[in-house]
């Protein structure tokens, strides 16, 4: 049997961007025994851990255990409890089938014996078939867009360049929609599984955001809590290659919005699809 | 604690067609304990148990461990193994939160002591919010659509009227896209519950037609099986009234296929969205 190459050598990466290094570090979750790992959250200074954390770990956890060439190609998530940034997660990996064409992982984060997110992922052997995307949307390109201080993941705030650079463009009146050009701010080890990670931790940026715009509410007047995210990885990406995240928001309703997003390379390739649905009240009703 | 209405009393609701009637008593899942139902697969004539079944009574069982006026408002399912029609079907309920506003289950549906489908579904008090929603697209009228017999679920083949009316409307060329009106052929009990399912179970027909249209495949050319399935429950919809079922492939790579659908009342609330991933062989390659 094949096995995965161990994310610990992702560690040794230094890429010139301490945030960049430390998220990577996160990723790199660690084996406890054949289905548990363990990993920690990155050093951002928030209350909450951020949800693509987790999901990019579990992401890797149920990778881990899944013989190459086969890869992810979709997981589903809940967000079941927040997760504290200051308290270790443990991942456990259950297999619900490996097949000779298909594996299917299940894989629970927890802290403290609670489950804080709980996922389940299909991993495919390669084969060939029919193939069509859609076409790349007609967006101003990242060069052409004010480049910003990288967003999130800045352990010492702006100052301090962050792990991911987003570049939004122009938002497109009375529509739920929104396109966000993408990166991660430095260099990756050239390991597929992190990169797919990436993508699935990228995904989790701004899926909303077209629900926002058309309502105009700003994150302060609302109180937002992602509930699940579905996630399908189409085709190979990099995550320091520009991405753009291009998502609408079909339906809001009961306190609840839900988006669906594309992403696609800079030279136009569906690298994947993603969906999330979140909670939004606005803060007084509290 | 306030309890759900017994679903047994919709095994005596007489329709008027004996397909509905099966198809309700199968989505009417008998508790073995407070966490563990069975059911039976209904009377088609096929190899492998429709999808949309497992995910309706898997819906039902987890709606029944979570005291109303909480409801599903959405639900990711994978299709781990293909399920047998002779086979009884065993529903166990795990609990991964009670929480103040939110209730999340896992379901699985097990046969033979082995996982099937694989379900976590998410339960919301109803709280009020922001809303909007996707204009119902401008499609021909169920009226002005051929009647065909009522389509699957026919346990005696065409000349007995099936549980599902579906009215195809007339495919756009060159596009991934489909467009199918849908209804059950007879009147329901007035249990959201139950309408809730059907609507589930309704959302996993005609999903990738839409990529089938494009490529011109006919399904006996190709070999076929849903991989997964996610739903979200907008707005309070009958399933004995015709819906529209408007779906979209925005993706087909590596021998999978993934579609989108939103589902429409005729008067154009979105009742819900559906995803699906789907493996699509050419059957020479098997």
């Amino acid at each position: 049997m094949t096995v995965r190459p161990d994310p610990a050598s992702w560690r040794a990466h230094r890429s010139g961007v301490p945030a960049v290094d430390d998220l990577v570090a996160a990723l790199a979750v660690e084996r406890l025994s054949a289905t548990e790992f363990t990993g920690h959250s990155t050093a951002v200074p928030e209350r909450r851990v951020f949800g693509g954390q987790l999901l990019a770990q579990c992401a890797v956890a149920a990778t881990l255990t899944v013989p190459p060439p086969s890869a992810l190609h979709s997981m589903h998530a809940y967000f079941v409890r927040a997760a504290r940034p200051s308290v270790k997660l443990r991942f456990e990996v259950t297999t619900l089938r490996d097949g000779r064409s298909f594996a299917v992982r299940r894989v629970d984060a927890l802290q403290d014996n609670e489950i804080v997110t709980s996922v389940t992922a299909s991993f495919h052997l390669p084969e060939d078939g029919m193939a069509h995307q859609d076409p790349m949307p007609d967006r101003e390109s990242p060069a052409d867009l004010p480049a910003r201080t990288p967003f999130h993941m800045a352990p010492d705030g702006p100052a301090r360049a962050g792990a991911v650079e987003l570049r939004a463009c122009t938002p497109r009146e009375g529509l739920p929609e929104s396109s966000v050009w993408m990166r991660i701010t430095a260099p990756l080890p050239d390991d597929q599984v992190l990169h797919q990670a990436m993508l699935v931790y990228l995904s989790d940026f701004s899926i909303l955001h077209g629900a926002f715009n058309l309502h105009r509410v700003a994150r302060p007047e609302v109180r937002t809590a992602s509930l699940d995210h579905s996630m399908w990885l189409h085709r190979p990406a990099r995550a320091d290659d520009w991405l753009l995240h291009d998502s609408r928001s079909p339906s809001a309703a009961g306190a609840r919005a839900m988006g669906q997003a594309g992403l696609f390379t800079a030279s136009g390739e569906l690298a994947a699809t993603a969906a999330q649905e979140m909670l939004v009240r606005s803060s007084a009703s509290t």
